[in-house]
């Protein structure tokens, strides 16, 4: 056999570029295009033309994803298997610490009125209470309410009116209803919560939150805060009311744990963000963006470089403006900030060493301008990587990337695909 | 910001139509092209060419699905899942309320001779005992047999000899053996029912069966319309022997509640109809129906357009023919009848405003004329939509929509697909 002219294997980095929204349907505007194939990306094309494409369903065909569970799939986890519910993405979107087993709910601070031993909800965010004002308020709450029936309980202030409640403890269950009675039902009572299924688990977290409605209004009813509120004419902070209960799955592990490799996550949201920290993930929202058309690409792009450059292996890249240009039905607008994010990846790849990095393209769902919504359209995908299989696809958008090798994949894929190509990929098997 | 030209997000109706078994192989006779190469179907191609494409696998890639489990997941349920059993399906078939838990029964009104304390098959189909003379025995089982264990016992006369058994109460299961000893073995004693498993359901449920087989031979054989079969030369009715037991699963929810949306199921096949019931569709056989390549097409037609008008979002349209060629082995039929259907279709478009409708062309399965059986191969599939991404496929066929934008689906995708594109899609996050 002749001699062996090459090195033993290489491993690689990756970046994955996720353009929130950024599948679409043909525009009639656009003469029956979509943004991304009108738009002038040469960068992104560039990595359509060296890489592997195809399409990608975030959860499965026809089915319509949010950018919660769209992430979840996108950093590997089963959306079916390990949706945590909206209180702990809020909580973990805020920086709360969350571990699996722990269930997390969104709270309000509510003005409420007793009447007949009932609390009668006067204003479901006690007339938008500032945020200073939440603080001090949770603060004695934490002071003075700290474990229910051997349940440890922290509340936690989210932005302007919102609280976070967090219980940690045995035998916890997020299957338990509202106690908020929505904004129609203002004028009615505090709901009672219950549980949503025969468990014990769901009849102990129940009765743990509605004991402790009633003792946060003990406790808010007479803080000074209120009396001071109230002789100045505003709305006592005098309750919490409770919705989105959810826990983190028990069997959830970390990406680190499951994937063998470390990776930041910037993104333009606080959900993103929450679900990276749950799953243990290194995660920032970048000083200058502001999650529009106009936020600002280069402090998300310094924000990448800086985790780059600390040696993570893998970056995810989130830019939230195609998916508000969908949702605004502006085909134009989704185009800018296509060609804005194309300059940026441009630079990103001028700063890195490139050709030996898996570099992704990808969405968390389509927000076709047409639709206004999210949709169950799939997301056209590309990798490119030093040793990938190169198809005969040169353009980075819906129509070109169905015919590309990849074919049609799922989301939670992705990051397989993309760990193999960095020849680190999970085995399974001898 | 420029003045937005179009309306927000419209909504649209679906009709499916499933042309049973069309998909096919090459024939040798039409110059190795398949019946959907050679038709003529001008209506069916412009699905296509105006349409997403490509092809469908109903259960997995090689798997050769019933009529039943093919028509299961075109209605969007797993058939792995859900799949009830040939004794729910008979039942449904026929207008039998079932609900989740009850356990359905196919039996044979059945000859047999005592002998030493067995019952001895002489005729499983008591010499093919006509209906009216069933129906008599049938209300005698049902006026003496009413509960066994607890368990509410009923009977149904289906077509012929045969009869629906359907146990409803507690703790039951499908998992139990034939009484029915077969064709093969008639001459031979009814089969003791035994449990499949080892649960306690399972060991209730065949008892409760055998103690019915028993009762039921004790309440036919001295009736005196036996008395009179045997008078006249005539096998008595004597014995109910069973096969197919099945449960309508427990977990089993509505069509309506699971994709929201109402749907209406003209089918020419019964056990269609049975699925639909199941499903809590509306559904009917129309009265022109023959289920062969000779049927009413027209009556077809009118069943579909009296459901369109009342309002329902999804119809779908059964023909039966092309499954009906497939298995004669006969091509030629196989194209005249997807020509008729296709002009059915012209029909259609004309009496809707097709244009603002979803409209798919799918099939349960492939029937190859050369295989004269259902196969695994998958089956084309062409969806029009206003706002969908249309590919370059300009025709309906198996290897024309094999390079269409849709890829390699599965058979339960369809209908989220449908939905997603009539902007109702089911949705999962936030």
């Amino acid at each position: 056999m002749t001699k062996k002219t090459w090195k033993p294997k290489e491993t690689y980095r990756a970046i994955i570029l996720i353009q929130d929204g950024v599948g679409d349907r043909p525009v009639p505007e656009l003469g029956g295009h979509t943004p991304l194939e009108i738009a002038r990306k040469p960068h992104m094309d560039t990595i359509a033309e060296l890489g592997a494409t195809g399409l990608m369903d975030l959860i499965e065909p026809g089915v319509r994803p949010g950018t919660d569970t769209g992430h979840l799939a996108l950093f590997g986890y089963d959306p079916y298997k390990y949706y945590p519910g909206r209180g702990p993405l809020e909580a973990a979107g805020i920086g709360v610490p969350l571990r699996p087993g722990d269930v997390a709910l969104r709270c309000n601070i509510a003005t409420v009125e007793e009447r007949n031993g009932e609390l009668i909800v006067v204003d479901r965010r006690a007339g938008r209470i500032r945020g200073d004002h939440v603080k001090i308020l949770v603060d004695a709450l934490n002071k003075t309410i700290k474990e229910v029936d051997g349940v440890k309980v922290e509340f936690y202030p989210a932005t302007e009116h919102r609280v976070v409640m967090v219980l940690r403890g045995e035998g916890l269950s997020p299957r338990i209803s509202d106690s908020d009675p929505g904004t129609a039902m203002e004028g009615h009572p505090v709901k009672k919560v219950v549980p949503l299924d025969d468990t014990l688990e769901a009849k102990k977290t129940a009765e743990i939150v509605n004991k402790v409605i009633r003792l946060a209004h003990e406790v808010l009813r007479d803080h000074p805060l209120n009396k001071e509120r109230v002789e100045k004419g505003l709305l006592p902070g005098n309750a919490i009311i409770t919705r989105g209960a959810g826990m983190v799955p028990r069997d959830l592990k970390p990406f680190e744990e499951v994937f063998k490799a470390k990776a930041y996550v910037v993104a333009e949201e606080a959900t993103i963000i929450g679900i990276a920290r749950i799953l243990g993930m290194g995660a920032e929202i970048p000083p200058g963006s502001t999650a529009t058309l106009d936020t600002d690409l280069d402090s998300i792009l310094e924000a990448a470089l800086k985790a780059w450059r600390e040696g993570y292996d893998i970056i995810y890249i989130h830019v939230k403006g195609p998916d508000i240009a969908g949702h605004d039905a502006d085909p134009y607008g989704k185009i800018r900030i296509i060609e804005r994010t194309d300059e940026m990846l441009g630079k990103l790849m001028k700063e890195i060493e490139w050709k030996k990095t898996v570099i992704a393209l990808a969405a968390d769902h389509s927000t076709p301008c047409l639709v206004r919504d999210h949709s169950g359209d799939p997301v056209p995908v590309a990798i490119y990587a030093p040793t990938i299989r190169r198809d005969h696809v040169r353009k980075y958008d819906e129509y070109s990337c169905s015919k590309g090798i990849l074919g049609r994949i799922r989301g939670v894929e992705l990051i397989k695909i993309v760990l193999d190509q960095m020849n680190k990929p999970l085995k399974w098997g001898a």
